[in-house]
């Protein structure tokens, strides 16, 4: 599998708003995009630092897989997530070595991107993701 | 503060042996270094993908902060490391917005970086590194 960059870190939050002051002006990062992923039950908000974006995520409904992280672990880094050339052809590898999949296949995920979640118990208990750009 | 891009991703592990597996054969990784941290008391095996480092940590006594974070969290992404051209410039504009500090000056940390820890109750939970390279 060929991971170019870590396209985004995904953090858990309680609150986009009350997070914001922190990523803007203490680490001077700049708020770019603030979109709802409704399938998701997550409030997203997006930061560019180098190659790679931080996605705030907040929970918009009790029953969000990340309103239970947050119930469970607290608030903090909640995935990672590889860009990949492919989502498909890295999930049928991953697959074929063994990792348990979340997603058998891409679906669409915040800003446009094709992506798919490994499950963290194949995956050294980090909850990963994979994205692709879409080809147009 | 200007923030360059992230340096690196800290993963804590019960055992780099256990994970080093999925780190090269799964995600297709190359661990470069493995070195040891006494003053962290940790081992950590370090990945390159694009402009970050992943910096497996395994913690070498039971009394190490990185025990205690599996012990309490199980294992998963510890902290994140962002590159500054000055950590000590980094740490009094931080400190004047009212950041908590773990570390009052840069300190010696793995590969040969100055590094400081921002307090996580500060970082809304995450626990975030600040590295330099050293200027030589």
């Amino acid at each position: 599998m060929n991971l170019s960059h870590i396209e985004h870190l995904g953090i858990a939050v309680k609150s986009i708003e009350a997070s914001l002051p922190y990523y803007e002006n203490v680490l001077g990062l700049k708020c770019y995009n603030i979109e709802v992923v409704a399938d998701q039950k997550v409030k997203t908000a997006f930061f560019k630092i180098g190659q790679t974006k931080i996605e705030l995520l907040e929970p918009t409904s009790e029953d969000s897989a990340v309103a239970k992280f947050i119930e469970k672990r607290g608030e903090g880094i909640h995935h990672i997530a590889f860009a990949v050339d492919s989502v498909a052809d890295a999930l049928a590898e991953v697959e074929s070595k063994g990792v348990q999949l979340i997603d058998k296949a891409p679906r669409a995920g915040a800003e446009g991107l094709n992506i798919a979640f490994l499950h963290p118990k194949s995956t050294c208990s980090v909850l990963t993701e994979l994205c692709e750009e879409p080809k147009n």
